[in-house]
């Protein structure tokens, strides 16, 4: 029985051995760890330090680690490895990371590197494709199976090349045009091989050994093109329950194969940055950026507020008069506006997952738009009473009551349009819904609420003196 | 190549099939769908013809079919089934999806399921652990081998009980006391066999016909107890990139396996909920919830966050009289609030992210704090030197100038204590993070916000008028 590891105590360990110079000892440490908890250590000593148990660790075993570090981190530890050395880690690695860590690297390195490159030939291909696209995802399909081999054969085949069930997430089965000879293409190059279907482990073990392959296998697989949407990819591997979705050119050729951890990383960095851009905060963030990164990642959008704020104070600035006159009003306003804010930020957020999870799309605008005006109106006639109620225990006056009753109902109904207008644009028009929503919707609620609440203040201004 | 199916499309299809009563049409449809697209149409079909296609689909593949459904939808779509007839449907699902879906029901209708159903013993003992468990996602070990078989008889007892590559995730070996026998235990009844190890693929293949499991296992396996939240085991899976993390009690017995295809759900499932929490919305919420549901899971944040409003009102209705005076204080005081409820809500929403990520946990308090409040003071100067420059050139006043800019600084750093304390403090008392932080966060700042604005200018309104 084995449990997760303690990495921070871990690390206090490591720190205190780095500290007496006994590089060797950490070694030791970070070979007995997984490496996606010795990454982590890795990580996070300095960099001289990394730099040392790089040097002491078989470049196999610093690929396995860096593997579990994201671009950003891999090219920051791998910073001070000369380009050979680099070459030769990147050698080690998968492919589809190799190219992300190249990917991060400017085109003169990339260029060098390249050269220096044994396996170069399996990653150059791969860099064509965007990071964030199922190419950039997709592993090696290494080696695959072929329609005209014998299940005997193709067991003899996975005897010998599977080191686990780890690697073994299908039997694809390519169109090697007629030789049995395996395809051992480097991914994102095509291969001889059409992909032409899928055996069943047990299929393979239950058929006769001179049984032909595409006498056994299903012919109906699932695939996706290269150059589709990482997210895409990922989604239509968590609704259907499978393990790897097989990345094909136009022609049917496997080019590589997407597989469920990869999936789990995306879904988990999809939501993150949703998460974020949702709050105002760039998806590069992480909790303990260094000042300047963080500041990058926040103060463009708080730049950005202060801005619709500031246009927001010129429309309250209009009604100062009024405001003069009756300075209650300075204190409702807010009110106002936070809960249009509040309701166009619930329904936008709805409207921004549930298209993230490809439970609504641009042809149900009217049907969302309808259901939104629907809540809207509740809320608005539910919480415009509750509001006026108040109000008029609060200070009596039955005009202001309504006043504010009716300002909130309005900007209720501003909230539902806004909450559910700016997300479906921003689809509409390719960008991410997530990006900037909170930012319009919120100005929207403020801009009308302070209008509305003051307008109607201006205009019954003699019975609330 | 099989592309995802248009599911919009074909809904509308059987709809009009339903409509000319043609349910034999709408039935074999269904039946050549992938279970995750039919029951998608299924749910989306009235009620009656939900009661009609499934009468005439066998109880196998209507179980299939509600294994694709969260629990609120499967007990809707069974709504007209009688008990004996659910019952029947039951002993076909998976037992972690019948514990899921018995969970849903009445005690009374449960006692009788329970009775009717054959599958009882195996799903019963699930209906102890909670929902949100590892006991509550688990599914059945099954088909386990046993140390003391050979690598012959575990090749064969494989070709009888598994049906394919998906059904396969490791294959761990248990310790049956000896015998050779197979343990059958249904999940969440402690079976015969403690777990001992985990055999690869590969060394099975490999291993001479007569080698005992136990010499070509793996003894490193990492478990996790049933009463493990769904959320930690399913970070386990991701950080190690496990394909199933198997579920033991104390003894080390095996209860069950969480798969990797529940856990991108439970992931997902998650981030859905931190999204929607952090905007006010109950997690229940869907995009078309029915009215009455969509107002239950958003009113009661907008009628806490109308009450916080409310307490704000107040504090500004303090300053009334330097209003009165100085009516431009009125535009600029939600300009103060806005900013520190932003800069508040990205620091609570980075540190509600890497809590739920494991990224950091409570003993990191003081460094987060430390750095959220360095963020604070930076963005703190820059924002308030910025809207003071503004102020000037709008308004000419320099003493007004100055307040404000003091007073977005003070709210800046009201924003960085309180985004930090506020999630922390929630988590420190095992309440989600998620929940609340949100209206806390806002209320300190407008609160505070106005108040230092406000109190500010009071004391120098001598020279603001």
């Amino acid at each position: 029985m084995v449990a997760p590891v303690a990495v921070d105590k871990l690390l206090d360990r490591v720190e205190s051995l780095l500290d007496r110079g006994d590089t060797g000892a950490v070694v030791d440490i970070l070979r007995r760890l997984h490496p996606a908890d010795s990454s982590e250590i890795l990580y996070r000593i300095p960099a001289e330090a990394q730099n040392l148990v790089m040097q002491e660790l078989p470049w196999e075993e610093v690929a396995d680690v860096l593997e579990e570090l994201d671009e950003e981190e891999m090219v920051e530890v791998v910073s001070g490895l000369t380009v050979s050395e680099l070459a030769d880690v990147l050698d080690e690695m998968e492919p589809d990371m190799a190219a992300d860590l190249i990917g991060e690297l400017d085109e003169r390195t990339t260029e060098e590197i390249l050269t220096e490159m044994e396996a170069a030939a399996g990653v150059a291909p791969l860099l064509a494709y965007p990071e964030d696209s199922a190419g950039g995802i997709m592993n090696s399909p290494r080696h695959m199976l072929q329609r005209h081999m014998t299940a005997g054969q193709a067991m003899r085949f996975l005897r010998k090349h599977y080191e686990d069930a780890h690697d073994l997430y299908y039997l694809y089965v390519l169109d090697g045009g007629g030789s049995t000879v395996p395809v051992e293409a480097a991914p994102g190059q095509v291969g001889q091989g059409r992909l032409v279907g899928i055996v069943s482990l047990r299929a393979l073990l239950l058929a006769e050994p001179d049984a032909r392959l595409d006498e056994i296998m299903d012919e109906e697989v699932l695939t996706a093109p290269a150059d589709a949407d990482q997210e895409e990819v990922a989604r239509i591997l968590a609704r259907y329950n499978l393990l790897a979705v097989p990345i094909v050119d136009e022609e049917g050729r496997l080019l590589g194969i997407v597989t469920v951890d990869d999936v789990v990383d995306v879904l988990e960095e999809e939501a993150t940055e949703d998460i974020y851009r949702l709050a105002q905060v760039n998806e590069e963030a992480v909790v303990f950026s260094p000042l300047p990164q963080a500041v990058r990642a926040r103060m463009p959008w708080l730049v950005v507020n202060l801005g619709t704020a500031l246009i927001s104070s010129t429309v309250v600035a209009q009604f100062a008069g009024t405001i003069a006159a009756v300075a209650i009003l300075a204190a409702l306003m807010p009110v106002v506006a936070a809960q249009g804010g509040n309701a166009g930020n619930q329904s936008m957020t709805i409207i921004v997952r549930s298209l993230a999870l490809g439970q609504i799309d641009l042809k149900d605008f009217w049907a969302v738009f309808r259901h939104e005006l629907g809540v809207g109106i509740l809320h608005g006639l539910a919480l415009g009473a509750l509001v006026a109620g108040v109000i008029f225990i609060w200070l009596g006056n039955p005009i202001l009551s309504a006043v504010i009753g009716t300002a909130m109902l309005g900007n209720f109904l501003v909230a539902a349009v806004v909450g559910v207008l700016v997300p479906m644009t921003l689809r509409r028009f390719g960008v991410d819904p997530a990006f900037g929503s909170s930012m319009m919707v919120t100005a929207s609620t403020d801009i009308l609420g302070f209008t509305i609440f003051l307008g109607l203040a201006s205009y019954f201004v003699a019975w609330l003196v």
